[in-house]
Parts: structure tokens; sequence; C-alpha cells
């Protein structure tokens, strides 16, 4: 995966420094964050929708396989840059997150203008670049294997629910409905499209499509994609609160401070149900001046750490029971991903 | 045109709000934004190409090359939305920009959160869909010519164009360099990919390309571009210090308070050399306290006014020459668009 990405990175360098030479320092940039980023899961999950419907990894057709998870590994970048800017997050894997990385450049190099906005917006025209040459990769993965015809109408599906759950996710922080079972409603209905359907449920489907997979095998991955998902996000919801820093590469708490709105705080509100806890947790949530420390003391008093880890269990239980069926090579490989996503620490 | 953009729009709809229904009210305001909108020169551009490299008007594949023509004024939808982001404009086509518009609604209903960012969270997730729809209207339309192979290096070339144009807008106002010499350079290399490339040239030779043009053709089509569409941002640098507010639907001297680095503004500080009128002009460019009238009266009191449009007069002179061996038709509907794209009043 890291020479297909870096490869073409390479050659949208070139094609950049062609309008201008002054480019190269943000594409550069933009290389960086794609090719130190993160676990590869996406393209991963290709693979294994691929090898499970019949692809062999040795054949000719693997490395058309991996440009379309290249692809899909751009429109993660574009997805995290442009998340940064709306989260406001600070960080990311272990640095600056893209706006806040141009803004500092900007200041240190004393140039003209509010270095914040200045950060902003060109980590909003990277993310654009990201999201049009992810198109390009997959119609030249799509196209080598004469599969545009079938895998484009997920492609396009993809793309439009992790925008669509994105701003779905916007639209539900901003609610004003305290009520608790709306709100866990509401952070399932997210998790499923800003996450689990573009995390694993697509991209496997994808990768078996590719493959001209039978449909049992289809809707096996897809089963399993959903359920491991939703599972990899109630995982993140906890590192989000509880995580060590020094491995996830944010700060402590940092999903309390953002406002973030997650299954994990919804059946904590539930429980505090009207008292004085549950006053002190929506005072803090949300505002930067907080002590994260004391708003996961909060949720660690109830059981909603709990209940998300039975709900993690179960769901990896049926994800997994979804593709018994499943030859074992690729199997293997998907249960051993199911618990990677699911069980990580960063 | 209109038809084409309303029927892709109402399927993107239904697609988002399978995701959930409450997310139609975003969709509903990007609608509003793309059938509202502007000029429809790009469309025209690509129809322009296609018929003057042969393409009928009346056979089987108009439709397709009209879905070409969508395509990239769906480009242009997220390009404006993000634009104005990036230049914090207040106003488009008479109305508020979409930010505007997202943070004003968020606030007069009193949701939680701040409605700025949140205006700006939704017009970038927005801008970022139209983005990702205007290649599966290519792919769609360059597919239903079987033209993909053809057409898609072009496609490819112009999304990088613009955006690479964008961002080296951003560097080159960032820059502390005030050599009126270097800034007339910038501005020109500004015009000729962020606008000039994307919004005529480009256009064109898709439009040329989808019909299988000659390369005699083509080489016109793209001189007779590249000429016009520079006199086309030459006569938006003017309209965007004289303009008439009740025609161009944006404040008097709009560019002069953003700051904005055009070469009108290079020229007339290039004729001011050292003087104190160049410190009153430096000193209120990007300035949001700055009288705009006073400045654009310090810039009408030099040449650079007369030297901008003797510029216009001899690119439309030379774009037209260019085309000069084309068929009447076309070439008719392309003089008439030279004219228009370049003596207009918004």
């Amino acid at each position: 995966m890291q020479e297909v990405l870096s490869a073409e990175l390479a050659r949208r360098r070139d094609e950049v420094t062609a309008v201008d030479d002054r480019l190269a320092t943000s594409i550069d940039r933009l290389t960086r964050f794609v090719m130190q980023g993160g676990k590869r899961l996406r393209p991963e999950f290709v693979w294994c929708g691929w090898t499970a419907a019949g692809g062999s990894p040795d054949g000719p057709d693997a490395g058309a396989v991996l440009t379309v998870g290249a692809a899909v590994e751009f429109i993660q970048a574009c997805a995290l840059i442009h998340d940064d800017i709306i989260d406001r997050s600070e960080r990311r894997r272990g640095g600056l997150s893209m706006h806040r990385a141009v803004a500092k450049d900007h200041a240190d190099a004393g140039e003209a203008g509010d270095s914040e906005h200045f950060g902003v917006s060109a980590a909003l025209l990277l993310g654009d670049m990201a999201l049009a040459w992810a198109d390009d990769l997959f119609t030249a993965g799509a196209q080598s294997l004469a599969a545009v015809d079938r895998a484009l109408p997920i492609w396009r599906a993809m793309r439009t629910e992790v925008l669509a759950g994105q701003l779905l996710d916007l639209l539900v922080t901003a609610s004003t409905d305290t009520d608790a079972a709306v709100q866990a409603s509401d952070a399932m209905q997210v998790n499923r499209f800003k996450t689990a359907a573009y995390t694993v449920e697509r991209p496997l489907q994808l990768g078996a499509v590719l493959a001209g997979a039978d449909p049992e095998i289809v809707t096996a991955l897809r089963r399993y994609g959903a359920d491991i998902g939703i599972a990899f996000q109630l995982r993140d919801d906890l590192l989000g609160v509880f995580g060590d820093p020094a491995v996830t590469g944010k700060p402590a708490g940092d999903d309390l401070l953002e406002g973030k709105r997650t299954l994990l705080l919804a059946l904590a509100r539930s429980e505090l149900a009207g008292g004085a806890l549950l006053s002190e947790l929506d005072a803090g949530i949300g505002s930067a001046e907080a002590d994260p420390g004391r708003l996961s003391a909060i949720i660690e008093g109830t059981s909603a750490v709990r209940q998300t880890e039975d709900r993690i269990d179960a769901l990896v239980e049926s994800g997994l029971a979804a593709i018994a069926a499943i030859d074992t090579g690729p199997r293997d490989r998907l249960t051993a991903l199911a618990h990677a996503a699911t069980a990580r620490r960063s």
C-alpha cells in the first residue's frame, strides 16, 4: 500500500508543480500526512473482500485492487483533514492536525494575513485535492479490472454515505434535544454511515465486487462489515474518553471537550437522569474550560462503559458469525481484523 | 442545462435522505444554490467545443454532452462554496454566501454551538458533495459517449488546475513581497489556472475531445480559451472594484476589502511607486475598516483601468483570431460568448 500511495503522490506532485513550483511545499505536506497515516484498515478490507470472493493475491489483478484500496485511503485523507477543521481538532496522529500545522508555519514565517484562517483555507483545498484524486485512482483501478460498471455504484454510495454521515453528525450535535434516548439513536445513526459503512462494509463490498463475487458472499461480508464497523466506532468512543494520549496521539478526553455526541455519553446521561451529576456533565461537555478528568470520572461512575463493552462483544460475535461460511484464508484474516479494530488502544 | 442539473439533484436528494430525512434541508439548500446560479458559461463552452468539433446538437449524443457540462457546473458549485469560505465572502449572487446562509438559519433557530463555525462546517461538506458528485456525472456522460479514455486526462487536469490555482492564490496573497512586478506576474499566473483554464480552455477542450476532434481544432479552441479566460478574469477584477452592487450581487469594492491580489491592483501600485497614495492604498487593501470608495478612487486616478481594458481588448482580438478557421456556426457562438464574458456588467 505504501508504494502505491507514494507513487501516486509523486505523480501528483509533478502535476501540481507544473502549475507552479511554489506549490511543492503544500503537496509535500499532504504527502507526509497520507504516508505517515494510520492503520490502512480500509485498503485492508478492500483486499479481504477481494480474496474472500476468490481474487488471487498473486495474480495479475492484485495491483489494480491495491489501487482501489489507495483510492479509499485518499477519501480517508480528505475526511480526516476536513473533519479536523470541523471539530477544531488541534492534534492528529501525535502531531498537529493539517490546518494547525499550516497555520503554525504561516505564523513562524511571518507571512501576511491571519494564520489560523490561512491554515484552514489551505487544509480545505488539500482535502479537496485528495477527494478529487481518489476518484482518479478508483477509475484507474476499476477500469483495469473491467469492473467500472459493477463497482461504481458502491463507490458512489460510499462517498455519499460518509459525507452525509458527517453532515448528520453536525446536525445532531447542533440539536437542542437533550433526551438521552434520542441522542443514543442519533449516535448510532451517525456511527452507521459516518463510520461503519465507510470503514468496513463498503470497502469489503467493493473488493468483493471487483472479484465478481456471488451475492451470498457479498451479503455475508456486508453483515460482518456493518457489525464490526459499528464496534470499531464504539471502541473509538471509549478511546476518545479513556484512551492513553501517548498511544492515541490525541489529548486525554478530547471527545468530551469537542462535545462529541457518542453512544457512550448518551448511555451515561440516561443513567444519570435528572441528577446533579448530569447537570455537571452537561455543563462540561463541549466546554473548553471543563476538566476532562472530572467528566470522564462521572462517565466511569455509570454502567455506560460496561454497556458499551458488552455491545462491542456482541457485535464482534455476530459479525464473525456472519462470515462463518467463508473460505478459511480470508476468514482468518477477517477474524484477526475484527479483533484488531475493536480491541485496539489507538 | 437546468433540467439536467435539477434531475441530478433530485436523485441525490433521494440518496441522501435515504441516509436520514433530516438531511433534506441541507440538500435543498445546495439545490437552490446550484439552480439559481450564474451564467452556465462552463457548460456552454463544453457544448461549443463539441459542436465546433462536429458534434450534432440534435443527435443522440447531445444528452451525454449536457451531462458532462453539468459535471463542470458541480465543480463550479464546490469552487464557489469553498472559495467563499476562504475569502470570508458574505454575499454571492445577490444573496448570502452558503456558509453565511447556513450560519444565519442556525442562529435564528437557536441551535446549539457557534453559528459561524456551524455554517462553515456545513458549507464545507456540501461543497465536498458537489465535488464528489461532479465525478459521477462526468463518468456517466463520458461513458455513454465511449469517451472516458480520451476525456479523462482533460477532466483530471482541469480539477487539479483549479484547485492548484486556488492554493496558489492563497500563497501569493500571504506573500510579504510588495514588488509590483512580482505581484503582476503572480496575478497572471493565478488568472491562468484558477480561472482561464478551468472556465474556458478546459471545458472547450473537453467538449471537443468528446466529439473526437482533430488536433488542429483542439489547438485553436485552447488558444481562444486561454485568451478569453484571462480576459474574463480581468473583467472580473474591474467589476470587483468598480462594479454596480445592484448588478454584481456583491458589495462595492468587495475585492479591495478582501485584499485580492489582482493585475489591476499591481498595475496601479506600479504607477504610484513609492508615493503617499501608494502607502494609503496599501494600508487600506484587505482592511475591513478601509473606505472602498477612497481606494477605488486612487486606482481610478492611475492608468491601471485603461491598461486593463486594453489588455482585455487585445486578448479578445487574439482569441477570436485563433478560431478564424472554425466553421461559421460554432464560431459565431464563440464570438458572442467572448464578448459576453469580457464586456459583462455582472
